[in-house]
């Protein structure tokens, strides 16, 4: 019983994923969305956009690595992905995240999820790559059809949301020329500076 | 390019999900969750407990299942599991939902998901029992770990708890167990009436 108590107790922990914030808005604008908004957006849109994926991929591992991916940020906190000053420092504090929450599991599950974590952050399989692009299309789609909301309120250009976006690419060309299509047109109707 | 438009489009769509409330709390009590965080959340655990279910299950399937299961509520609402007088009329609501909500997709993924959401209705494979009994543990977890919050809210009785959890015990006998334990738990420590 000691197992499942242990699995429970993970399960409770992680309740609390629903209450770190992000950047980016709901589409009607009205909240913030959380990180566990988030990882079951993504999840959906792995489900979904499987297909295009660059090479082929174990969607279930996709899907598990993007439910867990952002576990982290319970300790951790979530960091905006255009603010360079608060993202040194980053990969330490969810180093230290991860030893932690992922070891209230049995041993046998705690290595599983780790590994399946550092397998994203490293971005080397198929399956890392492409959930990855998926990380990083959600919050492009969020602004775009909020009007660039989050965006417009800290003045991001869009050669930073090129940049910083760029990784989709590794996952996904069809879903990168979307995405670039995407900042044209997000120029074009001024929900983003130039 | 028509079909990654109405993928996207129900990937936008979808996100109104976040805006669809339950009677259960979050572990700290601040709020109540809502369907996106409650999918995500079974998700996770099916992902941490497929060990306790009776039959052997695809877990991807679960997963996929899990994640999709309440998008129907974005137009038909969240019921009430203790509410009989609400749960009439539910089953018509939500199919006319799921023609509508599954159809804005690209027809075989329409098709996949409508069948994937129709085979956890019917609670008939091992996959759609073991789902099931995920969708009823979780709510069970947030009243015990919250002292009754959303139980003694609605004058709950320990009757009840077990009448409609029992489908848990479809999917998994360890985990019905558990179950039990919590409730008797529970109306020891005053959470909910006997």
């Amino acid at each position: 019983m000691d197992r499942l108590q242990r699995q429970i107790e993970f399960v409770a922990g992680i309740d609390r994923l629903k209450s770190v914030y992000r950047q980016s808005f709901l589409l009607d604008g009205s909240r913030s969305e959380n990180d566990v908004e988030h990882s079951w957006h993504i999840a959906m849109m792995a489900v979904l956009l499987s297909e295009y994926a660059d090479e082929r991929v174990d969607l279930s591992r996709v899907v598990k690595m993007l439910l867990i991916h952002d576990i982290v940020e319970i300790d951790a906190g979530d960091v905006f992905v255009y603010d360079a000053e608060a993202n040194k420092g980053k990969e330490g504090r969810e180093k230290k995240a991860a030893d932690r929450l992922f070891n209230i599991l049995p041993p046998d599950q705690a290595a599983e999820m780790r590994a399946l974590w550092d397998e994203y952050e490293e971005r080397r399989t198929p399956e890392a790559k492409f959930a990855m692009a998926m990380d990083r299309l959600q919050p492009m789609l969020q602004n775009y059809f909020t009007q660039g909301k989050s965006w417009r309120a800290h003045g991001v250009t869009a050669r930073q949301v090129l940049s910083v976006n760029a990784r989709i690419q590794e996952g996904s060309e069809a879903l990168w020329e979307y995405a670039q299509r995407i900042v044209s047109e997000s120029v074009e109707k001024g929900y983003i500076k130039p």
